[in-house]
């Protein structure tokens, strides 16, 4: 169940969303809010504090407050998923595996992904294209217990996640992101058409279940040229962190 | 005024962070927890779902829910703040000012800064160091309203963020941050000491006061061997967004 004030802030993050608040407006004072959405002033109060900590409103300016920023975010799917996020651009997504093999898990791999060292992950060297421009060269290492799925979806399926969600069942529903830069090697040259050291935008990220049980993890390396990422943050809420060297834990 | 189960969120987190409930241990059931902190389990609930919506807990399983990972995040301060992340780890920090100086704002600075052409803006080219290596090089643009007082701050000041708060009492409080990869320019190469060409982690930002006011965008670059970035999502929670193109709005 939603708590009322849970809903009141959906609402207004819509409404800035729709600009019915436009970014660098105002937003009505809290007496006025709690008479549009009919509920007590400290229900307003406690939904525009969330929206405060998320950064999306700022502190009060008098009576009201001043819309900082829209949205504009993607939802979890949306970044996990190379296809649903072209699809939201109405851009068109190409996958292509180019090898699928196992291996048997390394102490790293092991580690990362819950799993007993040398037993069989799968790895898997897959393009990814907008537009039919590659954009990414995605290096992912899937756990032994997913594995058999992954090997079953077709090399060119545009959405590995949707084939699994319909397929499975599986959900992936938490991340980690390490992100950094590294000069592109022979094969990234070779499936990105760059040259050879030039810049690749590279993130590195393990996805678990809504369980907190690790699924993949994946060395993903984007042309810079094309894709970017970006974050925001609040002094009520910093989803960020600095990292001194480029060692994934 | 916080609420309790904002209170009780906050004790969870503590505990997770102090190793108390360790990552990939089960947190006490929710009728435990209760009687632990004197509440209602009505309030504990609401306490675990923030937790799970920040990612830090998973789902249920039976009676109580796994810890996915430790806060290890870091305040928005540290981030905004070089020389505070730098001690947080126990390093030092060294700033030195390689020029100073107005040029008129750019319409591209005017929309980001929200000030009128042509008015003066601060133009800095700032290396941070640490322990002595230079790791990142900073081209910040300040308002012209906050400009004086930052032009006043002697040339290797290791924390400008910390001076401009004793200062004037500016606080920073929202971050946009846009991620991406390029390569070293001749400038970049000589006060960094990495080669022409060479790849560089960039984040270009654009920081607001409470009210959202903005104070300075940046084109920082760091040396990917030095310092990397992270960032958690979860499906209830995602502050990351893919974006085409590197283009700064």
């Amino acid at each position: 169940m939603t708590a009322r004030h849970e809903e009141i802030a959906e609402e207004l993050r819509r409404a800035i969303d729709r600009e019915e608040y436009a970014v660098g407006a105002l937003l009505p004072a809290e007496t006025d809010l709690a008479a549009r959405f009919g509920v007590s002033r400290g229900t307003v109060r406690q939904a525009v504090l969330t929206l405060t900590a998320e950064g999306l409103i700022g502190s009060r300016q008098g009576a009201r407050r001043v819309v900082l920023a829209g949205r504009h975010s993607q939802s979890f799917g949306e970044l996990r998923s190379f296809a649903q996020w072209a699809a939201a651009m109405g851009r068109s997504a190409t996958g292509t595996v180019v090898s699928s093999r196992y291996r048997p898990a390394t102490g790293r791999d092991a580690m990362r992904l819950q799993v007993e060292p040398d037993t069989p992950v799968l790895h898997v060297l897959r393009v990814r294209g907008l537009d039919g421009d590659p954009v990414l060269l995605e290096r992912t290492v899937y756990a032994d217990w997913i594995a058999p799925a992954v090997e079953r979806i077709e090399p060119d399926c545009p959405s590995v996640t949707q084939r699994l969600l319909d397929d499975t069942g599986l959900v992936f529903a938490h991340g980690e992101h390490l992100i950094d830069a590294v000069a592109a090697g022979a094969r990234d040259a070779e499936h990105l058409g760059v040259r050879r050291t030039s810049p690749l935008l590279r993130v590195r990220r393990l996805t678990t279940t809504r369980e907190g049980r690790p699924v993949e993890w994946s060395d993903d390396r984007y042309r810079p040229d094309a894709v970017s990422f970006s974050v925001r943050n609040s002094i009520g809420s910093n989803p960020l962190a600095r990292r001194t060297g480029p060692a994934l834990a």
